[in-house]
């Protein structure tokens, strides 16, 4: 166990400190459990640890577990493995955890990232039993000092009835003073969120809590699980240099700043391309008010390219960990980490106007797009923040590739399997092939716009006959019912969307 | 021609004061025109009338046509009916123009209401040439003081080259003074909108405008064409006892203020029978945050039951009219109208906690939504404002009866023909037979609640049937995509959903 005393700065907790196994006793079959984390961030590991060994010797231990978004293989992975996992919120990407999920073991609920605390705290799944909260240091008010994700974190120790502290001594110190912590009210009672600049800060740099709520406070050395990041192939650097011309243009038309505005980008490797190809943006001196700092934002900030990033975790690659994570106190006045009710709320990405960039798993040829499911039916990751951006943003950008599978599945289908984004929330459609803008554009309009600039041409035929034969039959977004799903059907029996 | 002289209290546009005739003149082939009007009320009457008449003599004159949101018969109808609409945003209800759209003749893009005045304000769509304004007179100053609608105005009469207004002597003097009329600056300029309660006035009460862009002044006697609501039936009452028993469960609960939360709630016969519903409610002092005023709550406010109304529209039927038009006066410190980009904007929903009950066309089993698109393809009306509300309710709730078309229609169907709102958005389904309550619950959960609660007896064991059988194939949200759309199918071939 490390020496972790110093760091429990109020001293009536040291009495608290104990071991991951003897914190693991306090939970018990059914309750629900509120983690910290956010993408592989931030999430405890070695009381979930302790409780998948627990399981392992006593049989399952069936809990809820909310956290902030993803987390690591010592949670998710180990308590699903484990039967530890009954009920899941609201987002995970974790291989074993997704295989409960698809095979019905686990009840997933698949929730906009904003919304989980209010709705927490609203009293509309239940309480939270104990929250689990990895931590730089404790201090000496009680405030828990989070570490590289804020999530839900603050809403958990709100509602918790108790509250089990992992201090993580391997978590790098530099990350103290980044975090800014801001709890809105619950109606009717709620007020401005008073931020109108990425940089504006708002709240206090620790999570409020009263000791008496801390149960246990748990030594840990166990390092985020970071996911190594691919290097941008020729198609994401394509899709990214679509979509930098097209900001250009507008930029140029005086539809957007020359400095453009606040960007958003999801996480993996087409978002993070993107953001490398705005190294070459004319104008310094660019924003992002995003829910992860990859590498490439990093990078932006070290050339000055990014003055000032607002997240709610820090997502570096093992790479990028190793390089700016020593380096953290260079960039700590140019970036904050928020609560991703804030992060990620509607109020703010409306007012400050943002330029959402998201993955799509599917677009459809009126611009409806599918972000969460495979075929209509198995869950990949989850919805996270994209529509909380998705829908509020100045301009809503998503980006696919126009096939997959060695061309087998055009991403651009007659009819979404399942539809996450509506045609009222999307503006932009970007492949490697061309950026469709469906703004103002009607459904015959908007189809036409699609198929011509940015499915795989192999596909193109097959949909301008879909499209055409629809038309045939009149209504206002034309569509064959009997066939729209034929695409999906025939991967399914066939291995190939070809004909 | 009535003597509007009196009415124009900027002196230098008396001049301006013209006919509908020449003021419909101004209109060129081609142009892009931003109408008031929101539901059918507060639209411009005799110049589109003249236009159409014009069109009648020399042959159609299409321009796009953008209002607040649906217009009445001298609008739409005529316009439509004589070839003149080229393109039309954001909403509709005419039945002449729905034919144009469903035949796509007429390009219309269904776009959020709240979404309209910064997307035009932002250049997205285009300019705005002219501004078509109803109004009750003209200040010293040239401010527009609207009539019974803000909708989308100010936002036109801010971006259009030229403004043409129409006096209606028609329309209630008592209207005078309940407007407050607030533009948010475009990011990165945009500060809090500072609402905090139903009641605040942040602006003024009529929409500023440089008189030089006034180009011309035309009387108007027209009143507006209200339409009759159908007297609530035994299943809308139903529905509406359905959902105010659970509401008030709720707030037994503690999850809901016993005065509940500000009430929102769309257009029609359904949202007007829970309104009426809730003059039982145990507390006084309601208060209503939406965007149209129908009979039951001007009933609701003479009663006492609701305190404060806000709105973008009074829409009474002509008896309301008849009633509650006289004793504006009486009202007049109970009602604020506002652009329908406040009064449906997602900061100012989310902050107050509106209870948002909007009405669905159908929905799925696992609760996504369709608000716009009979058999997935014909247009019916547009999402109007239920999406700005539904996304950023403290709750959100759709209402449908089980059927329609005398038990031939299941309003609950596997697979919505058309998705307007997702799963991730609504929390409470409402038909005559029950509650569904989908918080938290995952989709296999969430499919036999819909089912048992809310679908018609007639339909449960095929609904169910379906779900057992995609069960079988796993997947988180299980679906056979080959039969999917079969009951939208076997109604278009056989006239019935029924097997």
């Amino acid at each position: 166990m490390s020496d972790i005393k110093e760091l429990v700065e109020n001293k009536e907790l040291l009495g608290k400190i104990t071991t991951a196994e003897d914190a693991a006793r306090l939970v018990k079959r059914d309750m629900m459990l509120g983690c910290s984390g956010f993408t592989p961030s931030g999430y405890p590991k070695v009381v979930p640890t302790a409780l998948a060994r627990r399981a392992e010797a006593e049989g399952p231990i069936p809990v809820g577990i909310w956290t902030g978004a993803s987390t690591g293989p010592e949670l998710d992975g180990e308590l699903a493995r484990t039967g530890c996992i009954s009920r899941r919120f609201p987002y995970q990407t974790n291989e074993e955890i997704r295989k409960g999920i698809n095979s019905g073991e686990i009840q997933f609920a698949d929730i906009h990232l904003s919304h989980c605390a209010q709705n927490i705290r609203y009293g509309f799944y239940g309480k939270i039993d104990i929250a689990i909260i990895e931590a730089l240091r404790i201090t000496p008010e009680g405030g828990i000092v989070p570490t590289s994700s804020v999530g839900n974190s603050n809403a958990f120790v709100e509602v918790a009835d108790k509250v089990i502290v992992e201090i993580n001594t391997e978590q790098p110190k530099g990350l103290d003073g980044i975090h800014d912590i801001y709890s809105p009210e619950n109606p009717p009672h709620r007020k401005p969120i008073p931020i109108t600049n990425v940089h504006d800060r708002i709240g206090v740099p620790y999570i409020p809590c009263p000791p008496g709520k801390i149960v246990a406070i748990v030594p840990s050395d166990v390092k985020d699980s970071q996911r190594p990041l691919a290097p941008s192939d020729e198609i994401s650097s394509k899709m990214a240099s679509n979509l930098i011309d097209f900001l250009s243009v507008e930029a140029n038309a005086g539809k957007l700043p020359k400095g453009l505005l606040p960007l958003q980008s999801g996480v993996g490797n087409i978002a993070n391309a993107v953001l490398e190809g705005l190294a070459a943006w004319p104008t310094d001196g660019l924003t992002v008010y995003t829910e992860v700092i990859q590498d490439s934002v990093f990078e932006l900030l070290d050339s000055g390219k990014i003055a000032f990033a607002s997240s709610t975790a820090l997502t570096p690659s093992p790479d990028g960990a190793a390089k700016y994570y020593p380096r953290l106190g260079d960039f700590k006045d140019r970036i904050v980490l928020r609560p991703q009710e804030i992060s990620n709320n509607p109020e703010v990405i409306r007012r400050l106007g943002l330029i959402a960039m998201n993955t799509a798993v599917e677009v459809d040829i009126y611009g409806h797009v599918n972000s969460t499911m495979a075929g209509g039916t198995k869950m990949l990751n989850g919805i996270g923040g994209s529509g909380d951006f998705a829908r509020n943003a100045y301009l809503t950008v998503f980006l696919c590739p126009s096939t997959s599978a060695g061309g087998k599945i055009s991403k651009v289908v007659p009819f979404c399997s399942h539809v996450d984004h509506t045609e009222h929330d999307v503006d932009i459609i970007v492949t490697e092939y061309g950026i469709a803008d469906l703004r103002g554009l009607s459904p015959r309009e908007r189809s036409a716009e699609i198929i011509d600039h940015c499915a795989h041409p192999d596909y193109r035929e097959l949909l301008r006959d879909y499209k055409h034969r629809a038309e045939l039959g009149k209504g206002h977004e034309p569509h064959l019912l009997g066939e729209a799903f034929s695409w999906h059907e025939r991967l399914r029996l066939s291995g190939t969307m070809k004909k």
